[in-house]
């Protein structure tokens, strides 16, 4: 997507087996800063301090730091600790576990000097893949908001949470995938962007990524979906996923259920774009079975902005006061309206699932 | 209620037609100030710049306003300006045109030099029936409460949104009201403080006075209830209200339409501790009639806090994003458990909050 009218991705490679390049989003909105990445540790220490985030992203980075660690040393020693140190940066995302067994899978039996070569291809293959089902999934959406404004006489409103955008992936996004393509297509739209606290991402990166892409769109509090819903100023929703178990459950950014419930009180379609990686055929209800990991009390008791200088943190709370601050929550099927995947738009329940993954089905 | 263990009101006067002091609630909870009040022009400045905030709290200091402004000049002149003056403070706060025109009422007809003494007498009238009336609600909420807390194991978990505390009237609060007179019964209770965007009245005002009277809290985001109501972590809801409808219908800060779709989802009783006076008899459906003002955009762009040196503003969102404020939203009757009134818990609905206060009924 665009970033000063220039196309990028949010990683990428400049010559073949050479340095990776990402945009460190930690200092998003107020600097665009380009790190390069030599090594094992530089791709830990960015995924780590979240200078990437999002499932996809963090996958593809976490491959790419394999093959950079093979760069250094490509022995079995050497794949085992690369895989070690990434895996030790984020120890609940999903997603990076599954790109390193990955790696580990394809690796492990070739001989150390054919690694290096091979590595590269892989983590290039992941990206390539997610920017292929992020753009599949963009094509399933953009029929249902073409439908939408079809059914309009004027601008399409679409809420979104959090950031489930290009920023997350390599490219696209999922959420946004569908916004971008029907923008694209000249189709009507503007978007409300829930600031999503505690961390910001619907206002730090969500309405940066469509600021930069020209695309119309809003800043409203995360108390705000519901009002405007009320008063007909939303026509859908679009959310990502971190995890979607087998009955169609959606784990997702904290108040993503709260805006489902709104959505469903004003008959407004619930729409959540699932790349299939994020359906867990081992999960049947969500709401039960998924933990929900809490952060630091500190990203609700403190705040990051620019202070005219540059990056500033303030205190917003009193210094007495704890904060919990669980970091998803489990919308349950019944409030949504559909799961935009990249096979298609399917109901979010298990035979319609599990008819479209026959292959995942356990 | 306590600050550092000092019995205090939110207004006061030290002597009989003396100067009005305040706590300038702007500072909280980074620092607290006591800011003396000696003209009309003090008095509309603190109204104005929201050093008081809340209806009752600025409808008695608007009454000391017009006091103030009779020792300078009690002329039929001066206190028509001293009204007109105070009434472009706050342009929408019902509660400040409400405090007015009893002023006026009550001090137009006399001679001018009985103003000042009577004026004094009416603000301290109108302070004392502030704290009456909370209290009762206080007394009639702590019933509930205890109810509550007969029928479970352990300690009771109350979620609240915004600060509808003893600092936004004279004394108890309304919301807040039930939870310290529960306290100081000995029920063990922990009160979810909604941070409350976009001016964390929650984080800054709520969990502040909560922790100095000594009542167990925890901040969470806005976001955060729905997922704590779905693990049966809250065990009841009390919000304030800003107006209530004949109907029961509830207008208050905007995100309280959201946690009462939670609590109806997740069967967890939602009150509103709604004085009379924020009951209009001539409304009926809120979501249709209830006009909402929007704030600025500045609330949502930038943050004020605490920087460690003093307290900065941080801008949070990109330059080039707009923000839309709406500051209340209405929560409609159906989703409402109880209101909890000077005269008693009533339903909220018409026949019931007619039945209660008759004299009310257009």
């Amino acid at each position: 997507m665009l970033i000063d009218g220039k196309a990028m991705r949010t990683l990428w490679v400049d010559e073949p087996l050479g340095a990776v390049f990402i945009i460190n989003q930690i200092l998003l909105p107020h600097a665009f800063r380009i790190e390069r990445l030599e090594s094992l540790v530089d791709a830990a220490t960015a995924i780590r301090d979240m200078q990437v985030r999002g499932a996809p992203l963090i996958g593809v980075t976490a491959a790419y730091g394999v093959a950079l660690a093979m760069r250094a040393d490509s022995s079995d020693v050497g794949l085992k600790q690369a895989v070690d140190v990434l895996r030790a940066t984020r120890p609940t995302a999903v997603n990076l576990h599954w790109a390193l067994r990955r790696c580990l899978t394809a690796l492990a039996h070739l001989p150390a000097p054919a690694r290096l070569v091979a590595a590269y291809a892989l983590a290039a293959t992941m990206a390539e893949e997610d920017v292929r089902l992020n753009s599949a999934i963009g094509d399933h959406g953009v029929a249902l908001l073409r439908d939408l404004a079809a059914r309009k006489n004027g601008r399409l409103n679409i809420l979104t949470h959090c950031n489930a955008g290009w920023l997350a992936t390599i490219d696209w996004g999922t959420a946004t995938a569908p916004i971008y393509k029907a923008f694209a297509d000249g189709i009507d739209l503007h978007v409300w962007v829930d600031e999503t606290r505690p961390r910001n991402q619907g206002a730090s990166l969500t309405a940066f990524e469509l600021g930069h892409q020209g695309v119309p769109h809003t800043i409203i509090v995360d108390n705000a979906g519901g009002h405007l819903m009320q008063h007909g100023e939303v026509d859908c929703v679009i959310v990502g996923t971190d995890r979607t178990t087998a009955a169609g459950d959606v784990c997702n950014k904290i108040g993503t259920y709260l805006k489902a419930l709104a959505a469903q009180d004003n008959n407004v379609p619930f729409y959540v774009a699932a790349p299939s990686p994020s359906i867990d055929f081992s999960l049947e209800n969500g709401v039960r079975d998924i933990p929900i990991e809490c952060r630091s009390a500190r990203e609700i008791t403190h705040m990051a902005g620019h202070d005219g200088a540059g990056v500033a943190e303030v205190r917003i709370t009193p210094a007495g006061s704890p904060a919990h601050n669980p970091a998803f929550d489990v919308t349950p099927a019944r409030l949504v309206t559909g799961l935009i995947t990249e096979r298609g738009v399917v109901a979010a329940e298990r035979q319609a699932l599990a008819a479209l993954f026959p292959e995942r089905v356990i």
